[in-house]
């Protein structure tokens, strides 16, 4: 009994999806896989396991610790995918190197990675997105942004926020003030973290001018729309943040083309979980979920790292997360359809098997009983199965 | 560049699928999935990790070595899913135990066994299937076989058979001759491998009668029509072989109703690779493929190892075996539509965004030019990219 219950366990920060919620990520991902397409993107299918050589190559060993590591059978570590830039970064760098630029790919797949869970949060779970390869143009970023508000619109979400930054003005400003690589990475855990307190401690501690430390410690504060970059713009007295800024500006007005501008506010104070990044970076956010349900962002020197030079952005959009979002907003995911119970009596299931094909063919959901019935059990079989017809060959 | 060419690669028996090939395997899979839900099979996906001891459930420890093993961070063995039979007998025995029978699901997932890797077989690869739980009835095999002819010609194939065995059928005739288990299992191995020397040495080992040994040395030779199982019933003088032939003739009518008939062979000497198989057991085969498409059978006994006593029947098809008998008998994998190509000159990307939408919003798969063109370069563009049509906004 003991053997029993352990088998029946799952290993922890997995689930199951029972047919209703597998049928509600079904959707989400053809929905998403669909409008990926229709923008021009190529799905891509790469291995759930690589070399862990290969996917610490955009960030450094930080990530190590959570990935789901093993040897193979000739003694090299591999590791499950923690995400999906990495792995595609390499398959752009090999397989596809000689394609023609700007190359447009998408994915629709499982990742892993070993943290604490908590609601909307597993070590395996699942995400569909883009990544735009070979484009440092503004209109990239912003095809990107406008793609990634189209598909929380198309999965049925109608009430969230994309957050947009920009990682090179944190960068310019901390350069303008020379500050140390270390002092840097504090600083940057500590905005990325909104600790308030322990930036403005860091900042104290640190030998600048007093208008200096104002300015380093403003920066988690600096979000709201684009009367916001101007005062950002006076602030930031660098060639570097201000390039920043103006890109943001460019992108944010091709949005508006996009007629997606009211979907976003800016927070330059943004500084996604991931190193690579090196230009825009974006959150999306919806009310009653602590998480984002979306991010991504530019990251011009991961191809580089593969041999391969060449910019590129893009984006990854929780499943799990969007599947909670719109439970928790009583928004109602499409229910499987049932069509016809087909149920015979003794002796008739040929006459029902071909019943029962005929409507199939007809493009009917249509379960056929697999053992002889009377007409008052079949209809109770097809009430309480939930289907809306009940066909009885007597 | 030694470490760049390193990190470019990808584990032993893994493989990238480029756009096109992704894309065969997503329209595969999306036909399958329809095709299932249209007869009442009820999606679920579960994680791609599970306990070793969950895994080994169903079969004994004989698939262990090749399966992907590690720890987790409690230091229970876990191991990558190496079929999805058992995942799904250890679901319906937890969170589904208390649904209506029979239960009727579905999935799609990718499963990992460590082997020699050769064409059409990878050390991670991909399935779709189903599984009936809950009735034993001749019904219930008989929708599982007549699904799994449906999926085979949903997917474009055309000329392919199911070879059908009953492993009862050899059973009952080694119970017949008392031979030991032993000797049972080393039998069955070598029908199962086709080795008809191994077997006529192994059976002329045996001190039992001349007539036995003609018998069981005949086995793997029993295949072809209805009329083979007639010269079988008279030479198995056993009730156990007799009503596992009864079962195929009360199967195999129910499969000319569906109309699937013709795609059906017998084949008493198939034994396949799981131990768990208790019924009827099938594979499918098509020219040029040296193994089975597909392949599957009744397991009665797995799920009261679950503690949840109920018979069971499925299959699994192989999703890029389809795919290579798709190329190989040159049949057409439907391309990716690629619709509009929309350029601009300088200064016209807005005009060019709101042109792309409302393409997109008419249905047509779009890409938008990243940057700014003459019309000469983006009719290059358009052609090279193999874009139907070419939209400048001059």
């Amino acid at each position: 009994m003991e053997k029993e219950k352990i088998v029946l366990e799952i290993p922890y920060g997995t689930r199951d999806f029972l047919p209703d919620e597998a049928a509600g990520k079904r959707v989400i991902e053809n929905q998403l896989a669909d409008l990926f397409a229709k923008w021009g993107y190529h799905e891509v299918v790469t291995p759930t396991m690589e070399y862990l050589d290969t996917l610490t190559m955009g960030n450094g060993r930080s990530l190590e610790p959570h990935m789901f590591k093993f040897f193979d059978k000739n003694n090299r570590t591999v590791a499950l995918r923690h995400e999906m830039t990495t792995p595609i970064a390499r398959l752009v760098s090999s397989r596809l190197k000689d394609r023609a630029m700007p190359l447009k790919l998408s994915y629709i797949s499982n990742v892993y990675r070993y943290e604490q869970t908590q609601t909307g949060r597993q070590c395996e779970f699942y995400q569909a997105g883009v990544e735009l390869m070979g484009s440092s143009s503004a209109a990239a970023d912003a095809e990107i942004l406008a793609l990634a508000v189209r598909g929380l619109l198309r999965s049925g979400l109608k009430d969230f926020r994309i957050c947009l930054g920009q990682v090179e003005f944190v960068n310019g400003i901390m350069e303008q003030y020379q500050l140390t690589s270390k002092m840097k990475e504090e600083i940057k855990r500590s905005i990325e973290k909104r600790d308030l307190v322990g930036l403005d401690e860091l900042v104290d501690s640190l030998e600048i001018p007093l208008n200096a430390k104002d300015c380093l410690k403003k920066i988690p504060l600096l979000h709201g729309n684009e009367d916001m970059l101007k005062s950002a713009y006076e602030m930031a007295l660098n060639a570097q943040s201000r390039r920043a800024l103006d890109n943001l500006s460019e992108i944010f007005a091709l949005l508006e083309s996009y007629g997606v501008g009211r979907y976003v506010a800016f927070d330059l104070g943004m500084i996604r979980d991931f190193n690579y990044y090196t230009g825009m970076v974006f959150e999306a956010y919806t009310p009653g979920l602590g998480f984002p349900l979306c991010g991504g962002g530019r990251y011009d020197h991961m191809l580089s790292d593969f041999g391969n030079a060449c910019p590129a952005t893009g984006f990854a959009i929780g499943i799990e997360r969007i599947l909670l979002a719109l439970e928790r907003q009583g928004i109602e995911k499409p229910a499987s359809a049932k069509d016809v119970f087909v149920a015979y009596h003794e002796g008739k299931i040929a006459e029902a098997i071909t019943q029962a094909e005929e409507l199939r063919a007809g493009g009917n959901v249509v379960e056929l009983s697999l053992s002889p019935q009377t007409e008052v059990e079949a209809r109770a079989c097809q009430k309480e199965m939930g289907y809306k017809k009940l066909v009885y060959i007597a």
